[in-house]
């Protein structure tokens, strides 16, 4: 195929709002409003799409919590039963926009991080829902769980490391060349990683990887010509939330390093795209989900390009 | 690639046995004990693996009823979240024992059933746990379940179409071409039907399907050299649980058609495996996963043959 490959990182509020209440019906419609924005994408070009899975790995937690007889699944294998989930509402919804000839694929994505990664030593996301003050401490102490005050109360904090490497990989690179749509490295893949003791078993690991320092690995290794960060913001604003806030049409990564980001929203966003434009010398982007054909015809959002381009 | 393709059946309770608690660890271990069994078998032949879902469903459903703030996830939901849980174990616990360049993937499966197929006016397939009578009408009335006894408690039915379609045939195909050890069609796939108003729009379908017709489906379609349904029975008996009880080694199709089956067992093998034999021409097996690499030899389980053979 002689199509370019566009990786899209679809952010996980963008298919259930924290407004949203956690029906399937109110994802099934966050999902049709992001397949009509990408379907018209897949006419002309390789469609692989990465996504979020925040809200609905708390879920998850929250029901599995609720049911006190089963001991809560870890973080990997609930991983992987929201990437069946998102997945399948996606690969449908898309599937309908898109001409019945087109094949989709959804390929279940398992991604090594490091034991060793410093970030298990300062866990820094939240997942799962709020506790009361003297219940944390009791989860803390029975299973060895950190806790980190999110607004007024006790959250689960676990880490994030950096994703090392794609196990499918190959089979990905495959389906693409064979124009099939692939929705892949949901959640920012499967934690999962090596035991140390040599005999390369692999096994889950009990963090979360961040969906789009996962997909940039994904878009590195796929060789793609564009790697779009969908969001709700339509592109990386300077001077944020002051009198002067401008939107950043177009920067190096130098540029953007002179910056400083929010390390809740923008910052890995941009992080991201500063690895993908220096490894690969192609265009990232970053900017609002319905803006999306326009962001691939470099017409809106925040355009990241290797310096020899401005 | 020249090396035969094997689709083999996995039964639900070969990775989840119903004496067995429903922890990822009970799962693992089964799961584990299933991946020795089948890593042999991957270093000749090209392997397609398809398993059932019934405790992981029932388990989904008790969760999502335990935390009531949130409507329970219809069938075709939680089908798609099993295909990631357990297809995700398996690639893992397969991947810990193949060579490292061996690929695997999980490809999420959505099957088409027919709105109009007669099994939606007999539901039989049992879901979820059991309710006390009083819960059960108030269920049905509220959400239109079907409702039958299961031993001395009404227990949620649905119903069991036949499946019609694989959606995503051509990207497992491709991934098989490839060497690609795939697993797919989990749980009989995720059920879903086409809306009735010609726009081909593709919606869930609140059923099951059974995996070993699904399988059959897909082995056929996939033209497999071998057709293989692993349970843990270690094949088809004659005159079962009376003195005379033997097992058949080998059999026809018109054969088979001489004898009866359990409905809820060992039925719906012999019928998966009679289409695939009448279809290709070529040779089923029902046996013991256990004894799977001897199955493939055609030295145990019940080899299923064209009459030509035999």
């Amino acid at each position: 195929m002689s199509r370019d490959t566009i990786v899209v990182a679809l952010g996980g509020n963008a298919l259930l709002r924290r407004s949203d209440p956690m029906t399937v019906s109110a994802q099934r419609s966050n999902v049709r409003i992001a397949a009509r924005a990408l379907a018209p994408i897949c006419e002309e070009h390789n469609l692989v799409l990465a996504h979020g899975n925040g809200p609905q790995v708390g879920l998850l937690a929250l029901q599995a919590a609720a049911y006190a007889e089963v001991e809560p699944y870890p973080l990997d294998v609930l991983g992987a039963q929201t990437e069946g989930m998102i997945g399948y509402m996606i690969e449908q919804e898309l599937g309908n926009l898109v001409p019945f000839e087109r094949q989709i694929a959804t390929v279940l994505t398992m991604v090594e991080v490091d034991p060793n990664d410093p970030a298990f030593d300062n866990p820094t996301k939240f997942v799962g829902p709020q506790y009361e003050p003297e219940d944390a401490e009791r989860v803390a102490s029975e299973k060895g769980w950190v806790f980190k005050l999110d607004h007024d109360k006790p959250r689960r904090v676990v880490a994030s490391p950096e994703p090392k490497q794609i196990f499918e990989l190959e089979p990905i690179r495959w389906l693409i060349e064979k124009g099939t749509i692939v929705i892949c490295a949901g959640g920012g893949g499967i934690p999962t990683a090596y035991l140390p003791d040599g005999t390369r078993t692999l096994v889950g690991s009990e963090c979360v990887i961040d969906k789009d320092l996962a997909a940039e690995l994904l878009a590195k290794n796929l060789n793609a010509d564009l790697f779009i960060m969908a969001t709700d913001a339509d592109g990386v604003y300077l001077d944020w939330d002051t009198p002067e806030q401008r939107l950043l049409e177009r920067a190096t990564p130098d540029e953007l390093r002179t910056h400083e980001f929010a390390a809740g929203s923008m910052g890995p966003k941009v992080a991201a795209a500063i690895r993908f434009v220096e490894a690969t010398g192609k265009r990232a982007a970053i900017g609002s989900l319905e803006d999306i054909e326009r962001i691939v015809a470099g017409e809106a959002g925040t355009s990241i390009v290797p310096s020899c381009d401005t």
